[in-house]
């Protein structure tokens, strides 16, 4: 066994992968792949990081349309704040879990509430908030934010780029929520981040101007989204892809080639000892890979350890 | 001397690179600038390559619409197809130069005809038609598209590259036009290349889906919107920035940052013997060098060679 790909079990996920990386790369191989074109995407919630019992993102947004109810106590009875200011984490969970089926009335309330936390913000005050509240513990799982990566994926990431592909995310979460952490925690640097975002405007000033978010959405980058930002971003199919969800499944099929078979990767959550136990929203995607053949990653067989520092 | 930036003269303008560059590098200089901060921007026509009589891009544009000419023929009484079709590049030239001053009335006509001329189309049938085209002639300064790029900012890229800068496009051309090229031409990857672009369609199929142009735009990359582009795909804000009209104005004032002047280049085609000598467009940019000290680079003064590979 080689000594990247430490924290996998020898399970046939982790053989597919090693089997896809050393053809890719062996000249002559029917299945090589020039160098240029060794592209690795990534979605994050439930993928790279866990995304349990509500995204990270989503906490970041409680918080801050809690604190806005501090300032305005009349936000107090409307929804999104009234779930945020109570801690209503049902409502929450709810919202995403009909997203996840398809009824996005609940999404459209919480997006007007979340356009409206951030707008008029610059993009530093904003990083410089989401980094902040990143340093916090998550709920439940008594760790950082910043180490609920999973170590087998961190692994994979660099086991990739030692064999030369350049490593993406390519997230339905907030772009610039993610930045200022997934070199520290990915080691993936800010331009390969790609995720959603909201609309920017620049405002000139006399010390090199500012971008502030406006009220409105840009992308929404999920989907069959993801594959047209992924070529608006990086201008290339992937050949790797990894995601975890229905959202993902666009993404999945494009990578590759039309004469050649990529490397696609749904994680699966399976383990409530160590992480979580769930496919609601993960359905689709699931009959997906069993009828494509992608790579299934099972959290509670294929992975030794699933957190860094101590997992 | 040193031994990069081999095609300036040793004038006020290399001077100010390197001594800005030298700098930025030097740990303990107010002016140094941390590895991942440094960040450095172009503008693409008129900055790196030439854009006279006309844009480049125009000329596979006019290629396409008069393609579309032989087959509708009622095409060829309707502009833009009728500039096209009789190769009327006045009415192309005034075009470019009205939007330079803030008409966009024949802009319109023009974008409604680039629209239509490459809706359905997928971004990889687009990438092969722009890569042939690019390997046609220059109409009037006797070289090819691909040799049409200035060895100096060639020179100036590879600079800024050895002394840890990160190089990207950031141009008001098609984002999807120059990337077959950028690399060949300017050593920048197509994941650095950041421009205007039509909207895109994920098409699902059974080997990977594509990804297909609509009839409507998705980003006009300009003025204000270069700054905001420009923190979308990298997420950071520049220190380097180099452009030539008035449309690069917010990029170059970005470039810094609130604590920390950042040097912003504005290059002057001035040189009518080895290049071409105008400044409509640029007029106002001109003014801002002036006013807030940018650099301005000056063709004819500044470069001892303007093109790659004899010129």
């Amino acid at each position: 066994m080689s000594s990247a790909l430490q924290s996998w079990n020898d399970t046939p996920a982790r053989q597919a992968i090693v089997e896809f990386v050393e053809r890719a790369t062996r000249e002559g191989d029917p299945c090589y792949v020039p160098p240029p074109e060794r592209i690795a995407v990534f979605d994050n919630d439930g993928t790279l990081w866990c995304e349990k019992p509500m995204p990270i993102e989503l906490g970041f947004i409680l918080h801050r349309l809690a604190e806005m109810c501090e300032t305005d106590p009349s936000l107090r009875d409307r929804q999104p704040w009234k779930a945020a200011y109570e801690r209503d984490y049902g409502w929450l969970g709810d919202t995403i879990t009909k997203h996840y089926h398809g009824d996005e009335n609940d999404v459209k309330v919480l997006m007007g509430g979340i356009l409206r936390a951030f707008a008029g913000m610059t993009v530093d005050a904003y990083a410089a908030a989401a980094d902040a509240f990143l340093h916090g513990q998550h709920p439940t799982i008594g760790r950082s934010f910043r180490d609920c990566g999973y170590l087998a994926m961190i692994e994979l990431l660099r086991y990739l780029e030692a064999n030369g592909f350049a490593t993406f995310i390519a997230s339905g979460g907030d772009r610039d929520f993610m930045r200022p952490v997934t070199e520290e925690i990915y080691g993936i640097p800010t331009e390969r981040v790609i995720g959603s975002s909201n609309a920017l405007s620049y405002q000139e000033d006399e010390r090199g101007g500012n971008l502030v978010y406006l009220a409105q959405p840009d992308v929404f980058d999920d989907g069959p989204t993801k594959p047209v930002r992924i070529w608006s971003r990086i201008g290339r199919r992937p050949v790797v892809a990894g995601g975890n969800s229905n959202g993902d499944i666009p993404m999945l099929h494009y990578a590759g080639t039309p004469t050649r078979q990529g490397l696609r990767l749904l994680l699966l959550h399976d383990d409530p000892e160590r992480e979580f136990d769930y496919t609601a929203g993960a359905e689709k995607s699931l009959e997906r890979a069993a009828s494509d053949g992608w790579t299934v990653i099972s959290i509670k067989n294929d992975w030794a350890t699933v957190f860094a520092n101590g997992g």
